[in-house]
C-alpha cells in the first residue's frame, strides 16, 4: 500500500439542489470512513470549465494535502479519459477528467508528476448507465487513494506531456495600455482582471478603463475598498495577487455590465 | 447499548439560506460528537413529499451504514406521526415524519423492519414552538441512536403495516406506446422518466415522443450523450437505470418545457 | 498552550457559487486538522450586519461548544477591528470583526468575558492582497484557537466594553397595540416578529394586523399550523419563541408581501 491521505477537496459543476453531490460524498465515506470532504464549491456553471478551472486555481494553494476531486465533465462517457494527477512528491492527487479543467491548479501545485488512466473496473462502482462518473469512477478513486491503494492499481501509466492544457487568457501589455479580459465575477460584484499588478504600474494612480461597446470609467489605484468614496471605481490588488475593478460596498459587475470573458483596457490617463 | 452509528445523512427542504441545516447538525454534533454528517440536498421544493422521496429513493442504495435523517414536513406541529424505521438488520435507521416521504426509500433498503413513535421526550430538546421537529425531536432522535440508544427507548413500538405509503407513479406499457411521466429533471435540464428500459425495447432504435398540448419530437435510443448530434433527442439509460430524454449539452427540459409530474409518451415512429 | 476545541461553526455572507467557504475550511483544516467545521449559513445577503447577526442569535444557544466564526465585514481592510471574543468561561469563542455582527449572539451567551484584536501577524496568512480577512485572519485565528493557542497570543487584549453594539430592533408596547417590525422571513414565507408572546396577550384570540401602506388583515392566534384553516392567517409563537405570521402551506410573506425590517402593528380587534 502507498502513501494514504485524510482530506478530500471536491469541486463540480453538480449544484446542490440534486444529490449528486451527497451521492458521491457517500461513495467516499463508504470506501474510505476516515477522510474528511472540504466542498470548495458545486456552483460551477453547468459544463463550463473555464470556470471551473480558474476556480480551482484560486484555491489550489490554499487546500489541504490530499485528494483534490474535480468534476465539470460535459464529455462524460466518451472517449475522454478519466485520470488521476499526482503532484507535489504525493502530496496531492488530483482526480477528475482529462478535458483541460485540472490543467492550471496542476501547474500551479508544481506540476503533473505521474499520471494514470481510471480504467480499472475494480476500482469503479457497476453503473447502471454511463452518465454519473462522479459517482461511479471518481469517488471511488478518490477514495481507494485516501485508503493507500497506489495510483498504478488504478489504471495504466499516462504520460503527463499528454494531458489536456488548460486555457488561461493571457493580458497583452501594451505602451498604450493593457488589454485585459474579465477572469471571474465575485458575489460582491468585484471584477478580477488578468492583469498583474506589476503590468500596470506604468499606469500611475488614475486610469483610464475601457469595456463593453463604448464604456469608459476612469479608475483609481488604491489599496483597499475603504479608500474609495461612494460611486468612485477603484483598481486594487484584489486577495489572489491580481487587479480587480471594484466599489466600496457596491457592484462593479452590476454597474458596468461586466461578466467572465469580458474585455477590458487599462489605458494612460492623459 | 444497542448498535451504534457513525455517519448521519440528511435531506430537507430547509434550503441553505437560513440557519436550519446549520442547527440541526449543530444539535447532532452536541449529543454524538463522532458522528458525521452528510449532507444529501436540502433544496427540495418546500413542502414537495414526491420530490423529496425521489431523491431520497435514487440515493439509498449508495449512501453509508447509518442513520438517514429526512425531514420534508408540511404537517410538523399536527397528529402526523415522527418515527423511526429500522432497514437492513439494523444497518440502517431511518428518521423523519411519518407522511409518506421515506416509504420508497425504505422499500427499496429491504423495508421497514421495527419501527417506533418518537414520542419519548426525554430524548426531544425542550422547544419553545412546535414547529421545528427538525431541532427538537428528529435531531436528537438521529443523534442518540448514532450513541447506541435502541430504538425501543425512543417511543413506543409501531406496526410497520400503519406506515403512510408513498407515491411511485407507475407508468403504463400499452402496444402503441409507453404512457409515462417526468419524474425528475436535474440540473443540466435532463428528464427521468417512469420508464424501465426493458419496457422500450419494443420501440427500436427511434421513438415518438409525446408532451405538453401537442408536442412531438423524434428521439433516438443512444447510450450517451456523445452519441447525439447538436440538437437530436435521445432516449438513454440514465445513472439509476431509467430512461431519460436527453441532449448532448442541452436541456430537454428548457427546450420541450418539462417539468416533474407532466405526463410523456413514447410510442412506435411507424 | 490552553483549552483545545474541536467544532468551528462557521456563517457568513461569502455565499457558496464562489469557492470563499470552501478556502476557508481548507485553511482551518490545515492547520487545525482535527476541528470539525459546521456551516451555520453563507447565504447572508451581502454586507448584511442585520441578517447575520439575527441568524447568529437564532442559532447560537443550539451550536456545538466551540469556535464561532462569523463574518460579514463590509468594512474589511479598513480600521475596523478583528477580534476574538471569549463567553460562557470559555465554552465558546467568537471569531469575527468587530461591527456589531457579533454582538447579540455574544449577549446572548453570557457576554463578552475576555477579548483580544487579531493584530498578531504570526497567527495569520500571508496576504496577496488585504481583502479576504475571512481566509488570511480569521480563519487561522479559529485554527490556532481550537489547536489551544490562548486568546492572548493573537494579539492585545482588548475592553469588552468597547465592542460595537449590534442593532436589535425593540417593539414597542401600548395600550392600542404592539408597534413591531418583520425580524426575518424565513424559506416558507413565515414571518417573524420582534413580539414577545406575553406581550400580546391582552389581545387575546383574535387580533388585527396592520402592515404596509394600508394593508389589514385579522389573526388568529394559533399554536401551529395545522390549527389554520386554508387561507387563514395565524400569529403563533414560533421555533424560537417570538410571534411569528403564518399559513398553513403558505407563504405570509408573498401574499402580504412583506420583507425584513418592515414594521407590523398588532392590535385589539375591538
Amino acid at each position: 500500500m502507498g502513501r494514504t491521505y485524510d482530506t478530500v477537496s471536491f469541486l463540480s459543476d453538480y449544484g446542490t439542489v440534486d444529490e449528486f453531490v451527497g451521492v458521491v460524498k457517500s461513495v467516499v465515506r463508504s470506501i474510505a470512513p476516515a477522510a474528511v470532504m472540504i466542498d470548495i464549491t458545486h456552483e460551477v456553471p453547468p459544463h463550463d470549465l473555464r470556470a471551473g478551472g480558474l476556480a480551482l486555481v484560486r484555491s489550489a494553494q490554499y487546500l489541504a494535502p490530499g485528494v483534490i476531486l474535480a468534476v465539470v465533465d460535459p464529455g462524460v462517457g466518451t472517449e475522454r479519459r478519466a485520470v488521476a494527477i499526482e503532484v507535489a512528491g504525493g502530496a496531492g492527487v488530483f482526480v477528475g477528467p482529462d478535458n483541460g479543467l485540472l490543467a492550471a491548479a496542476v501547474a500551479m501545485t508544481g506540476g503533473a508528476e505521474r499520471a494514470v488512466q481510471l480504467t480499472n473496473a475494480e476500482y469503479h462502482l457497476p453503473a447502471p448507465g454511463p452518465t454519473f462518473a462522479g459517482r461511479d469512477v471518481f469517488a471511488p478513486a478518490a477514495a481507494h487513494l485516501c485508503n493507500g491503494v497506489d495510483l498504478a492499481h488504478l489504471g495504466p501509466e499516462i504520460d503527463p506531456i499528454t494531458l489536456r492544457p488548460g486555457i488561461l487568457p493571457l493580458s497583452q501589455v501594451e505602451d498604450d495600455g493593457v488589454k485585459a479580459e474579465v477572469l471571474w465575477v465575485d458575489r460582491f460584484g468585484n471584477v478580477q482582471l488578468n492583469v498583474d499588478p506589476n503590468d500596470i504600474e506604468f499606469l500611475g494612480d488614475r486610469m483610464r478603463v475601457r469595456f463593453g461597446e463604448s464604456g469608459v470609467r476612469t479608475a483609481g489605484r488604491v489599496t483597499t475598498y475603504g479608500d474609495l468614496k461612494a460611486g468612485q471605481l477603484g483598481a486594487l490588488v484584489d486577495s489572489y495577487g491580481l487587479i480587480a475593478l471594484a466599489f466600496d460596498r457596491g457592484s462593479v459587475a452590476a454597474e458596468l455590465h461586466l461578466t467572465a470573458g469580458d474585455p477590458v483596457t487599462l489605458e494612460p490617463l492623459t
